[in-house]
């Protein structure tokens, strides 16, 4: 699989379909994991990070469980190409910026993927649209157990898996669920949901993960702790808050059509307009206002948009991706600006 | 006529046609008149109002030049009416909003209207669209002629038309041009442009007259003086500086085609977004976008918006046109801006 063709082909995870999906984007779980005999990857020689990276490639290509994986080593790609992977959220920024022997596998439907050498020798993780812990769970339980097979992981009696960050031992387990919360930012309740999660040990972040603003109405609530528990109760503690949180959202949404459903169709179609007509725009706009026509197609008040297509475009409205459809690199990101706006137009049906 | 006709017929002024009608929106030309022998209005007593008005209207009803003239006396008119009026530019806010026997006169085409019992017994005015001043005052000047074969005007060897206002003593005479001016807003430019009309003893005023906010780029440039000097010559002086103000408008609007190009364009479309997504819009951003768009048009950045449209759209989205257009009351500022954003998304070919 060439990386173009991630270009035109976006994850199944985008898809809006799956359980809640009209305020959970995505379910994801990843586990971090490295290989016993091995120092960590920051402290590992150059040759021994190599022989990881080798190792792990072996294992990850003989996977009878994912026959489509795609494996790429990242030495071999371009700064582009990376950033396009960090966009698709197949791998981390830190990733596309490190230097060393490293690699990304992924599945065509991109649900089931593997970073080689980013903070551990392993991270792998399943995403799912909608809010799907137990798929997500029992999907990389079982690559988790296949590579198992082939790999001995560190692991030790009283701490379980041994991770770089003492933030993963345990389990190496981290939980993470997309929410879309446009109505809870309007009335800004959103900021009781944040107490109250922070309360039970659950951190948030942006669409773009640890340290990234919160663009487009998106926020990812994270279990923090990944240490004493099993990881199905680590599944089940990291997600019984989010029900709460989204019939916290319907209830705003309700309010919105309810008492505010002049200001909300007024918004939701400037928004729309905007992105059918502006001729350049910043990509913290376009969120904005994708974000508004998301929650229109939601709320029945917009009828002539696809939902695939506007969740489709957060990703594919992204720098890089932009850069890939028009195969050429733009430095500037004011000439970005129009592609965006151009791009965007033409997959709305704009004028 | 009733009044009813005139919501879905606009004048003549609005075709968008005439000489530099890109930037030259429509002239105006108007004269003051009293009857010999009267007191001035606010001087007269009740019978005497009474009797002037009558006098004004046999006269007016009898001329052979506009036997399409149509006369209503205001007493006998809703406030709501009146209103619609000022938004047609047919009668002034004072006249409005006066209670003496008063009336309005105006031609199907709306190029002659006169107003009896304002400031002075009887104001008529031309108005074209685009820059013809002197058309306006040929025309102007027959209906004068015409009326002073009927009527015995006020008038002093030493001074001339005697009028209300010492301002309008001598010829009684205000020249009007209303221009379109985005591009030297744009640029600020615009300031410049006020200092040199102020210099040469011209008043600037906004779309609806003294006292009122330029809106939607638009500027009413008149005479202040109408004393010692014939007709045509104040005719000519008060127009002369319109050519200028014309190329420098067009010096600005190439300057944006050139240099910001893309800025331009974004800016109008957005505007044109805009107009055919809100679902509630106010009198004041409605009139901005609408200039954008009228800029658009004329620099070929739009080209499925019809000029005319978008012209009478300055006028019919106005409170009192929108009201008549849906034959009801609508008291509510919150209300009018809804059923604006929908009548102007109608007009626009909106979603």
């Amino acid at each position: 699989m060439k990386i173009e063709d991630l270009a035109s082909e976006v994850g199944d995870w985008l898809s809006g379909d799956g359980p809640d999906s009209d305020i959970v984007f995505s379910t994801r779980i990843r586990l971090a994991r490295n290989i016993e005999g091995y120092p960590f990857v920051t402290k590992a020689a150059p040759e021994q990070v190599g022989e990881i990276e080798a190792r792990l490639r072996d294992a990850i290509q003989a996977l009878d469980l994912a026959p489509d994986m795609t494996y790429w080593n990242l030495l071999e790609s371009s700064e582009l190409d990376r950033y396009f992977l960090v966009e698709q959220h197949l791998i981390s920024k830190e990733h596309a910026q490190s230097e060393l022997c490293r690699g990304i596998a992924f599945t065509r439907s991109e649900s089931l993927s593997m970073m080689v050498n980013e903070e551990d020798h392993l991270r792998m993780q399943v995403m799912q649209p909608g809010f799907q812990p137990e798929t997500c769970w029992a999907k990389l339980d079982a690559a988790d157990t296949a590579l198992a097979q082939r790999l001995p992981w560190a692991w030790s009696e009283r701490f379980g898996y041994l991770t770089a960050c003492p933030t993963n031992v345990g389990t190496g387990m981290r939980v993470s669920v997309m929410l879309h919360l446009p109505a809870l930012v309007w009335s800004r309740d959103i900021v009781k949901v944040f107490n109250a999660v922070g309360k039970i040990g659950m951190a948030v972040r942006g669409l773009y993960g640890e340290g990234t603003q919160a663009t487009g109405d998106f926020y990812q609530i994270s279990n923090q702790a990944s240490l004493g528990k099993a990881e199905d109760r680590i599944v089940h503690t990291a997600t019984s808050v989010v029900p709460q949180i989204v019939s916290y959202e319907r209830k705003a949404r309700d309010a919105l059509l309810g008492k505010k459903r002049v200001e909300l169709e007024d918004r939701v179609w400037r928004a729309v307009g905007i992105l059918r007509s502006a001729r350049s725009m910043s990509s913290e706009e376009s969120m904005h206002c994708l974000s508004l026509a998301r929650l229109g197609v939601h709320l029945g008040v917009l009828n002539d948009l696809n939902l695939r297509t506007v969740n489709e475009l957060f990703v594919l409205s992204q720098p890089a991706h932009l850069q890939k459809l028009e195969s050429r690199e733009i430095a500037e990101p004011a000439e970005r600006d129009i592609v965006r706006a151009a791009f965007i137009r033409e997959a709305v049906g704009g004028a």
